[in-house]
């Protein structure tokens, strides 16, 4: 299997985790269906036409390919048909939101290599479009944005991925089985911080009242 | 008159009716003047600027042309004397949202297909230019969008409008009557729907609290 | 010193001033250090990353100057070590943006017009750049965007800024003096125009309840 194939799947497998993330939101939101398709469109698609927009190299892939509509088409189906408690929802919404993490901080920096980029702008490019999508989820849907909540290990495993794909890259291993491989780590990074209760220190050392 | 000349005057007529609905809601929520022609400015252009940047030839037309500037600074005018309730505020904005909503799905289509998109990511684009503003407007005002409120019906005329603009264009209809036939029926829908409780199924088939 | 390099250092202290806006909303938020430098990013480089996307001419600065990266992540360090009361913060936090706004201002709308743009549109520029990553940091951290606070003077002083930039540059004064004192009148203007409790008439003449 060639490289840009791999990246393909890679991608529209990480569009379908995060547009199911957006489907589950809308249903905890009691959203309709079409609020469901539109919420799992942004969270699905957002990180990659953000990611597509930087690059500036013409229209963002959605746009030039409408394979990118199945993935949340067939999220909102597969939400639909879940039943589930709301605090059901919330465990599923985290295990696909981190499934879509990281794929994405390992695709978006391969495609941001592939355009060559320097390697900080690519993983920025990686981390960008791993945290845009769920940002622009929870900000349309006016919740606080999951990145910024105390309880979550966010942001970090999604720089850890970036990191490590473009190390991978330099070091000239295969993309397709190193890609799964620092995926993997990403989403085990991602929940066992949320499950360990991992903490990172206050953005201020000190806050009087 | 040709077609590029219809087509700048549906656009600016839609600027202009998006641009009041922003005015009307920064007059509902008691912002100052600056604060209208801001939210008239987002409202009236958001859509546009991210139709331009996905098509990405050169800066959104209205860096340009100066002459979008127009309608949102009309549009702050014009509300600036509306004396009305605030219930009057709600209703007007529906109405004004719809009008922009209709122009918008057919403009952003069918400007889509002028720059040699596809027919799939040409009604994407209207799409996304009609649902775009209006977005924006209320996540900027920190509303809930009117896109997932259960009250209205909103995408759906949307993704009516500019499948049908993509078929009268491949028809080979007149560009400037069909566009106004089109935008009368995504508005009369849309207008319907609210007015009819048309409701669409919720986002999942069964949530248990 | 030549023009191009007291624009990058305008503009980068212009991010840093911004940056330690975000890390001190996400302080005062109790965001932890991720959130804080998230919030640091947005703040000072969405307003130039969307700059940089109108003009189209390339990847946006930030991904191919990873200099820019150097600003947020010593406001990060310098708020975290900052020991304040909430009260404090606040205050802090308007002189912080303030300052952005006033270098922003001026160096988005001289980007613009180096850019080739026409000068209303290198000032529209220019405004959304200041108005930018102060808007985008409120949005994300869920709190109303101090544009649209009463209290404020906020977009007025861009406005001036801007146009003097225009003004200044077509006069043919030289960029790196006539740039710093307009940018230090606009941080006036803001600072007095909320001291003084300026204020601008409300979007309409008459809401009824």
């Amino acid at each position: 299997m060639d490289a840009s194939l791999t990246l393909l799947i890679l991608d529209l497998v990480g569009v379908y985790f995060f547009a199911v993330s957006g489907s589950l939101l809308a249903a905890r939101q009691r959203f309709d269906l079409v609020g469901s398709l539109l919420l799992a469109c942004v969270a699905g698609l957002g990180g990659g036409v953000v990611r597509d927009l930087v690059l500036g190299a013409g229209p963002p892939v959605v746009f030039t390919q409408p394979l990118y509509l199945v993935p949340p088409v067939v999220a909102v189906v597969t939400v639909y048909f879940i039943s589930a408690s709301v605090r059901r929802y919330n465990r599923l919404l985290v295990v696909f939101d981190a499934a879509g993490l990281a794929l994405f901080c390992v695709s978006g920096t391969l495609i941001g290599l592939n355009a060559h980029q320097h390697p900080v702008a690519a993983a920025l490019l990686g981390v960008t479009t791993a945290v845009g999508g769920g940002l622009l989820r929870d900000v349309i849907a006016n919740v606080t944005p999951t990145l910024f909540d105390q309880r979550e290990f966010y942001a970090i495993p999604a720089f850890v991925g970036a990191a490590l794909t473009v190390a991978a890259e330099s070091a000239g291993l295969l993309q397709g089985v190193a890609a799964i491989v620092i995926a993997a780590l990403v989403f085990g990074l991602r929940v066992a911080g949320r499950r360990l209760r991992w903490s990172i220190p206050l953005a201020s050392r000190n806050v009087v009242d």
